[in-house]
């Protein structure tokens, strides 16, 4: 049986850039799962200092997860110019000034890796691509567990080709950026029920399965189609422990699940979350510029959107199994969703048996 | 716990319009699974023959479907004749007339419904819509189990207001077309593992999963979601008992999970399947008629392609678990997914409690 050798139960707090916290990460660990830290907007210094901070809070092994960014042309400047034109309406809307458009993306792939290998962390997962293979070898004489991020039996295999060390299968219901890195694009949108045994049958290192978990049902659902984890980001939004704003709180509580979209409006890469104003009027390909130049234009909108409150403005990532989550402690997440595990594998044989 | 009373084990072969067959559903129904004969796209005369055939084969209960079409103004003239001049070069390409567009789809729904409550099977299910309120009371009255389709929470508590016994919960990974009938031209999509818990604790009533369940590591995920029972299509298209045309069984084994689309192309209604020049040509708003008279447009076409075996103009619905099924007969195909359902049930625990 495939398994990953550091777990202690198949339930994994999934890297969560924004709301996530070295304590939300902390606290899922001591509380029983495994869980990451998302660097990916980190630079190194606040890197180590979150790395640090999470080594004080537990003795336990953790993870941290980076975007695999490949250094890219900039787009032409004329897209950039009209990318950030169409974001005129929101910085009037919030009263913060027009920006020039001029914002770089600051490119810090190469520096965060680089922390990776000196802090070596216990396992490192990362989307968007697959690191070179200089870059895998260092991490594996490092001694840390490599993770990769796959939407596809494709990506899957090309993962396994490049020698990780497990794979994290993400279904279409799944909040956040899409992790796919063979037609970005067009990311594909295959549902975790479909994808995970796929993913099984196509390879042979140990899948976690991502998207459309928010409970012990949906653990319990995963574990059934083969999989060895089930990673989870959404379920811990409401967490006292992480830093999601009140404005985005508010929208989690108020939204149902036919309510998100895959949208490109914050950061010019697909993601999901619940629709808003700025995914409503930013959906076509010409109304925003590619990724991370989009990122980095929409910077200013959404750091005044969270102080104003306005989720209008905010991207309100989420997976579509959102409205199942509660405002708990994250030791009360973690212990609940292990029970309703259990239970839920309980009825199901009930349900086959009765 | 909720039950559906008929039901010997928690496999349901669902209702498939074109490749199903008498002898596929008492098949399936014989091997211990429930049966759903489609006929959604038949006459009084084909229902009544088709019902018999399988009381003839089958001592046990089984269910039929058909679509809730309403009655509906037709479209305005222009828009059909500029659908079906987009229809040109297929028609060109298969060596088949080129039609006038005049094609009137035909309005069914109450002559079946008329026969549904003369034939009596045990169970009765649909989609797109919601029988009036005093048709769900004859059927109710005749002692028929009523199953509506819901892909969304919404639709659920719609389905339950009108009094149905229980809901199927179709999530995104479906094959074949999309049952919703609240924002009809935007289907919600949300996937089956976020869709089965949030429709079960929404509802009372048994709730019945489908999409993207072809094998039995996906009937015990479902189970463990809540569901009482899986409904599966698409794991019977390769069956020795159903009629699915060899061109499309070959792009059943030649096409990966990233292929399917959902289509408006061949019915005006959105559909799951593999991609082809159709789904590809036909992608925009503009470049179909409204259901059903997209249908009745593309009906030679289907026809003519099916005989020549051209998949690039046929509608090759399949969820996106498809490349997991398998050339069986329907008996083995039911068998082996029950007992991997018990395998997988057991594979879970062992991860939860190694």
């Amino acid at each position: 049986m495939r398994q990953i050798p550091f777990l202690e139960t198949p339930l994994i707090l999934a890297p969560i850039a924004g709301p996530g916290t070295p304590e939300l990460t902390a606290g899922a660990i001591n509380a029983g799962a495994f869980g990451f830290l998302a660097s990916a907007y980190s630079d190194a210094a606040r890197m180590r200092d979150e790395i640090e901070r999470v080594r004080r809070l537990t003795p336990k092994p953790f993870g941290v997860n980076l975007f695999v960014d490949p250094v890219l042309p900039p787009p032409h400047e004329e897209r950039i110019h009209m990318a950030n034109e169409r974001l005129k309406p929101y910085r009037e809307a919030l009263g913060i000034p027009h920006g020039t458009g001029t914002a770089k993306p600051p490119q810090r792939y190469r520096e965060q890796l680089a922390v990776i290998l000196e802090m070596r962390p216990r396992a490192f997962s990362f989307t968007f691509g697959i690191p070179a293979p200089e870059d895998m070898t260092a991490l594996k004489a490092a001694g840390i567990y490599t993770i990769g991020t796959a939407t596809s039996v494709e990506e899957a295999l090309a993962l396994e080709r490049a020698g990780v060390d497990a794979i994290c299968a993400q279904g279409a219901e799944a909040g956040g950026h899409r992790g796919s890195f063979i037609d970005v694009d067009r990311p594909p949108l295959i549902g975790t029920l479909a994808l995970v045994p796929l993913v099984v049958d196509a390879v042979r290192v140990p899948v976690i399965a991502a998207g459309g978990i928010a409970d012990g049902r949906g653990v319990a659902a995963v574990l059934a189609l083969g999989a060895c984890a089930a990673q989870l980001g959404t379920a811990f939004l409401r967490a006292s422990e992480a830093q999601t704003s009140p404005a985005y709180r508010s929208a989690l509580t108020s939204a149902s699940a036919s309510d998100t979209v895959v949208t490109k409006a914050f950061s010019g890469k697909s993601a999901r979350g619940i629709a808003n104003r700025m995914t409503r009027e930013l959906s076509t390909s010409d109304s925003h510029a590619p990724y991370p130049y989009q990122n980095a234009l929409t910077r200013d909108i959404r750091d005044a959107a969270a102080k104003s409150g306005d989720a209008d403005f905010l991207s309100l990532w989420a997976g579509q199994a959102f409205p199942l989550i509660r405002e708990e402690p994250v030791e009360a997440i973690v212990k609940r969703i292990v029970n309703e595990t259990s239970d839920a594998l309980e009825s199901a044989r009930t349900a086959l048996h009765p």
